[in-house]
């Protein structure tokens, strides 16, 4: 028999999790909130922390701090580590959490589709700490290079690798080559910035497949204007600590390939007894419920929905309103009635590129350039959680802007912790 | 023979090291400036760094960014190994440096006098890392705390020993304590705010000795009641992962054990052939030259030199003093003249105990209360490199003030670096 308050585990305090725990505050339902991590990271300026734009506090923002303001809702740090759906227990490393209605939006990790190497020595750009670990080893590659008498050695210690065309890819690519070809050059003077070199692999034959051709065009442009070096149907074949080595036998002596080829579901999720699909996600009902399970929602990257045949993709907004879809949802059950189905809102996509260069769709509109930049700022300044955060951001963004440097270059790794 | 140009390396980039960098910049010197971190650490702020209110990158600075108004002067990220005072070069990780004169500013490290399990288990407050490793680790034992059944170990989690009632344990006690009583209440408000305890352990008779009376029985009042639990004459006998023990037998559980009872030279100094005296500094003479060796000059927290009787200070005005003076000698040197002798300027103690709290002596007078503490918030704003750092800092600074809140609340230990 449930309790007189039924109580809704939500696993992840990303945009779907978040929105859901929003929604649900001050609700007839006791929410528990589950992270592994004490914050939530707004992805989508994650690589800005890798180009050494942005502190991680800026984006990072502490979980209990938005929970002080929602009643009936309380956190868990924990990991989760299973799941008895049959029970209604959610198993954590701290300790068990029953459960009259699941809510899993774990997101989605890297997608490394068994490229050799790839998992080892490759950077992902999907995590704070991810980000704070590429950042410390590109400000490591200078310092190498400007110590190292063998040309070869240099080169590759001066060479960046990202594989991927979408749009982290294209937005890293652009904030890395400001990054070298402003402060970094300033920095290094005795560096030639000719032996630099960022260089962009995709697979297909287009960057940013998700956008019409004028916004593809522009964002390619742009980026070779920039000194990015676009390698298109560049298929990556292997990995090692020193190069990329591509499906048609060319080699790229590197020390640094940043991977933002795809994401996909968790890999535990079918151990927790979940069905998953193509690409690890879990197939949910239109209702965002998991067949067979009416009280275990899934949403955000780690749900697989398809709207008029095509996918639900995976990205904030789509995250967001599902949060909000399942939250309604869940009430809805409690209060005896039907949940209902959920429809994506396509909200458009925003790419920026460096410096007054961005490209954005929102519904049949296309904008290129300046405008498009001022779109994206503004677009993502607003949806920045805490009125700190986006004071510091607005002012890091200024400063950067108007004397061309970038603040976080301090080589910090961490100790362990303990 | 000398090369044309002679060459002088300084090792250690903080306040001695990049005085006299900027002291030797554009004269006849060839100077190579050698770090085994890319940054200059603002360590009078440091516990704030520890006590989640500045962002680590607040009080770092990045070299080569001071480095690009100092002509004539590089830098090279390395690790120091040895000495060849004989054959004039430096041993690093990188490569060999070859010098015509020497100038060691490496600083100091926690000296833990022997006091078993300390170097293990307690967390010294003297680098960046370990600022950010203790921030993380208080933030972890809230979270634990929170999950925790057992009120002995709840108690454990939630009592944190500083050692050492100098100035660095006295603002971290006062940093903690506001850090605790502030937004961390607010975070978690289903733990007893009574179940927190702030212990701190002096083994004198007095918290900050080298103040005047009034100064040092303010402090203590202050600290009293914000609530934190001052014990004088306590000397650690030894630290376990679960407790301290006091040499009077009790034992205090807790799982925090901030170690600020004073520091000691590099213990790598004596293999390096440098001569060292009790505390593990190098004995120099009054115009900071090592005896002997007329081309090693040593300053800062390394170098011992009495005045008068009595040592000077391991201080950060001490070093940037002795910076400059030694950066005068080197040039005198090479021009053949006689380098002059050192003469320390006391300038004053100032320490932040909390809001609107300080103690002030500059030469005979004395302050505290709201006008300390805005003189101290004053001095450390314009000392602090970097328009941009002052600007971030005061901007933290102000938001904690009025809202009393902390920002860098985000537990996020690092990746391993590769």
């Amino acid at each position: 028999m449930s309790s007189p308050r039924p109580r809704v585990v939500i696993v992840g305090t990303g945009f779907g999790g978040l929105t859901a725990a929003r929604a649900l505050a001050g609700s007839p339902a006791e929410v528990v909130l589950v992270d592994r991590n004490n914050y939530h990271t707004f992805l989508p300026l994650l690589y800005q922390v890798a180009a050494a734009e942005l502190e991680a506090e800026e984006i990072g923002y502490p979980v209990r701090s938005i929970l002080r303001r929602l009643p009936g809702v309380r956190f868990v740090m924990a990991e989760v580590q299973g799941l008895d759906l049959a029970g209604r227990v959610v198993e954590t490393n701290a300790f068990p959490l029953a459960y009259d209605y699941l809510l899993l939006a774990t997101g989605s990790v890297p997608n490394f589709f068994g490229v050799e190497g790839a998992g080892q020595h490759a950077f992902p750009l999907y995590s704070l700490e991810q980000a704070l670990a590429l950042r410390d080893h590109i400000l490591r590659c200078f310092e190498q290079a400007v110590q190292e008498p063998d040309p070869l050695a240099r080169r590759q210690a001066l060479t960046f690798v990202i594989v991927g065309g979408g749009a982290t890819g294209v937005e890293f690519a652009g904030a890395l080559t400001e990054l070298i070809h402003g402060p970094l050059s300033k920095d290094y003077p005795t560096l030639d910035a000719g032996q630099v070199q960022v260089v962009l692999l995709e697979a297909t034959d287009s960057l940013l497949p998700v956008l019409p051709d004028r916004l593809r065009d522009y964002a390619h442009n742009r980026l070779r204007r920039m000194g990015v070096e676009v390698r298109l149907r560049a298929t990556v074949a292997r990995i090692t600590p020193q190069a990329v080595v591509l499906q048609d036998g060319s080699i790229l002596p590197t020390a640094t390939v940043v991977w933002t080829a795809g994401v996909r579901g968790n890999p535990q999720v079918p151990a927790w007894g979940l069905p998953t699909t193509r690409g690890g996600r879990v197939p949910v009902l239109p209702t965002l419920q998991v067949p067979g399970h009416p009280n275990v929602y899934v949403i955000g990257d780690l749900a697989y929905l398809e709207e008029e045949g095509r996918p639900v993709p995976m990205v904030a907004p789509a995250a967001i309103q599902q949060g909000k879809r399942a939250a309604q949802n869940l009430l809805a059950q409690m209060a005896g009635q039907e949940p209902q189905p959920f429809h994506y809102q396509d909200l458009g996509t925003m790419v920026t590129i460096g410096r007054n260069a961005a490209v954005v769709r929102v519904g049949g509109r296309q904008m290129t350039g300046f405008l498009a930049w001022a779109a994206w700022l503004t677009v993502h300044l607003v949806r920045l959680i805490g009125f700190r955060n986006r004071l510091f951001v607005l002012l890091n963004w200024a400063w950067d802007y108007f004397f061309f440097e970038r603040a976080s270059r301090l080589i910090l790794p961490r100790l362990p912790s303990r």
